[in-house]
């Protein structure tokens, strides 16, 4: 491959807490011709399939998930953590280490038969794409494709998100 | 005007505490002709001069900021909270009702000569504003222009901004 994004990905050891190797998009980011090549990967995944809202989850999601929505003339929605959407929400729950935590999304941002693009920069354990995959699914939304930049493989996420289409440009199979 | 913007927008009374008006930019951001306007406004004020870097406040201003980002050609650089960006970082502190805040950027992310463009969804009394133009200035950046989609002028944000090129593309000069 002439142009490898794995080397526009900083790996930071140890970050946020020790055994764990910090997949850093922020130096990808910084060179348009990089975000240019991953937009175009993840528009392969989602160009033709009549997507009308494509769903970002908080922060690094609102990225490029702003850039597909607006590429694919879709509309472009905000999952977040409680208490940060100010208007009625539905939200779905999902499993950390320690404790629980929470997606919502607003009830009016998804209609039935939305075709529904979800997008987050990095798929590890899967807990927060299937809790906004919930949520999607209680506003009636139809969930056509999952797209992340990174992967970690090893973490298999994949599995919580069973029979979902699911894609990503970068594989990470180890810590490493 | 035969579009108009702040249709877009909508007010939710007493968000996040009693007295405050929200404006609520969701409801602009699920339509995509809405978000084309909002986005050729923007770019009015943007192109031309040849900014580099575009720095989006996280983490509604990640949405247009990047955005900006790929139709300037330029790089897209967030502005966080503390502890959020893995790699070094400067960060300059803002006040708030009670206590202090502080926002981050990576010390690579901006280089000597970049010309900025710093973008957020919303000026209010310019406090994150003022503490991003800070970190950029120390990085050696030059700040060429701040651009906003709404200004809450009754709150005097652009007083704390003096000397900068300050440009909102909607005016609230109350909480009604």
């Amino acid at each position: 491959m002439l142009f490898d994004l794995k080397d526009h990905i900083r790996s930071i050891k140890d970050f946020p807490k020790q055994g764990i190797m910090f997949r850093d998009i922020t130096t990808l980011l910084k060179n348009p011709v990089a975000v240019n090549y991953t937009l175009d990967r993840l528009l392969e995944y989602s160009t033709g399939k009549n997507i009308t809202k494509v769903v970002g989850i908080e922060s690094r999601g609102f990225i490029f998930g702003s850039l597909l929505a607006n590429k694919l003339d879709a509309g472009f929605v905000p999952a977040r953590k409680p208490g940060k959407l100010p208007a009625e929400t539905v939200s779905a729950s999902y499993e950390l280490e320690y404790g629980a935590d929470k997606i919502e999304i607003h009830k009016d941002a998804i209609n039935k038969n939305d075709r529904v693009l979800l997008h987050d920069d990095l798929l590890a354990t899967g807990g927060t794409a299937k809790a906004a995959c919930e949520v999607i699914e209680k506003l009636n939304g139809k969930i056509i494709l999952l797209s992340f930049i990174i992967e970690l493989t090893f973490l298999n996420g994949i599995r919580k998100l069973n029979g979902f289409d699911v894609r990503s440009i970068i594989k990470y199979d180890s810590e490493d």
